[in-house]
């Protein structure tokens, strides 16, 4: 019989109803074209920066760049206009589109997927998440701010070119609000954040710790909603993303890229997203919250259950996905 | 530039950033398979009922059964077993997996699609959506019910004998939750029902009205989550499906069909799901909520912005995708 298993940042209940034999040969690998180190039609290929619209950054390196930020060609939101809402107390709330979004070009290569990057490179690529989410965090329009990847077509990209997104919204993202009220309900509680107490729990426990190193633990959370959900949580308390030391990028980096790879080998490699949560703008010193990296495979689609009623039925239980995942991450290098 | 509008069932805003031109060609068609009548493998074919598990109900019809309804094979919830929450006050809660998950196969016929099914079909299938909402609801177990129909692989099935499901849970599912604290809040600002108050809106100003007919309009909610999005909501208060009268079961039938036919017409046939939203259950007498149908075409994939934020970008406007689904349901018949 299935479980159902409630998130304690969240309150919402998942089904978890594993089905599937519980080994890598479970999954058909997802297709993927071989790729060129460069596509002379990619507008994120060197030669092609006239493709983009004008840079907001670059980082350089031996007199080429290695990342580039551009606004989307095609943005969600624009800087700019004005923050009024029409008909605020009616049934038919508008405003305009104001806000960011950002695409950072992660590397030069193609080809280059970000688990099998230099080390360097994705130390670079965080940094400036780091960095954009700190710039665009300080515009006082700004409520909201999404630092995510989408990798692959079930996903949500069909360009295969390495690149992550920014977003910055004028108004509070609905999970991000939702996950803060629980979190303050849990504080004024326990006077603790229930983040720290969770990981703590799961160092603890350590059924569902896939790996530690300084300064990091990633985790196949209890009420994970899809098949091999990871998050990378920081061991020290820190509210939001943009408090993250310079010093502890390289591991966030290695751990990321680590756990990509983990991921590949186990699952077929399957398409996925990568989302940095973070306290709401303005609450980013107040102890209830703990930034932190998801990473969410594509391997199952929802459905109209999940549409219609906001659960989700995972069939690949944490304990075991955190098993594969951490034998996957122990064998990296000696294949 | 974008805008941002504000679902006022829900509070949630959504990005509204019209990017395709807004007509049919702007679509590929999303590849199908011719199919046949019948396929010897296909567990809910005539001749094969003894591959689904013993069955709950069937609707007969000139000595062969028209519809059935059988336990789904996988299912993500069964009946029986405790109701008891463990470490419900901790961080690791957890209960049996109790409920029900059932399935409607809603035809004989292993190729025909619900926009082209009879008439009196679809009104059976819908009619039996509503009796199997009563009995499941009628548990003291359940604490919510959700009927819905996944189409094609990008809506969740892999199967495509034409077939409907229905799941009761033993949580109040959260979505359903959270519309009914907006709507319960509404209700005690106003004295109305949002849905009814939007409603009555939509019918005066018409431009996010798809059709009227005796009992029920199809509109184009004014903050779709998606391109194409239409709800199907009954003209005069019901809180609950279950209230849904039999003398109305047909008009219902003749909409939804003629919408997922218009949809086809439009939006290159795309996959899709119809979700049934009703009042929790124990509120269905109380006047704060409308029940209504739901189609969500599945045009555009969730990527990390939408996972991290729970904000939806919809590149088609309501207003847009109202007149063309107005002008394909017209053309019923005259192709």
């Amino acid at each position: 019989m299935a479980t159902l298993r409630q998130d304690p940042t969240t309150k919402e209940w998942i089904i978890l109803a594993p089905r599937r034999a519980e080994r890598p040969a479970a999954y058909s690998p997802f297709p993927r074209d071989p790729l060129p180190q460069r596509d002379d039609r990619c507008p994120f290929c060197p030669g092609n920066e006239h493709q983009t619209p004008p840079e907001i950054a670059r980082v350089a390196l031996d007199g080429a760049w290695d990342q580039r930020v551009v606004p989307n060609l095609f943005p969600a939101l624009e800087p700019g206009g004005s923050l009024e809402r029409e008909d605020a107390a009616g049934l038919f709330g508008e405003m305009g589109g104001v806000g960011s979004h950002e695409v950072i070009v992660e590397s030069p290569v193609h080809g280059e997927r970000m688990d099998e990057m230099p080390l360097e490179r994705v130390a670079r690529v965080i940094g400036l998440w780091r960095d954009r989410y700190l710039t665009l965090k300080a515009d006082p329009a700004t409520k909201g701010v999404i630092v995510f990847k989408n990798f692959g077509e079930r996903a949500g990209t069909s360009l295969v070119h390495p690149h992550s997104q920014i977003v910055a919204t004028p108004v509070f993202p609905p999970d991000s609000l939702r996950r803060y009220a629980v979190a303050t309900r849990y504080f004024d509680d326990t006077g603790h954040c229930v983040y720290d107490d969770l990981l703590e729990a799961e160092l603890r426990r350590e059924e569902r710790l896939i790996s530690k190193v300084d300064g990091f633990a990633a985790v196949a959370p209890f009420a994970a909603r899809v098949p091999f959900e990871t998050w990378i949580m920081p061991l020290r308390h820190q509210t939001s993303f943009g408090h993250l030391q310079d010093d502890l990028v390289s591991a966030l980096a290695e751990l990321l890229r680590g756990m990509l790879g983990a991921l590949r080998r186990v699952a077929g490699d399957p398409d996925f997203n990568v989302v940095v949560l973070s306290a709401p703008s303005h609450e980013e010193w107040k102890p209830f919250f703990l930034w932190h990296v998801r990473i969410l495979p594509r391997l199952a689609t929802a459905a109209g259950f999940e549409l219609g009623s906001g659960m989700y039925i995972n069939t690949v239980s944490p304990e075991a996905s955190a098993r594969l995942l951490r034998e996957a991450l122990a064998g990296v290098g000696t294949g």
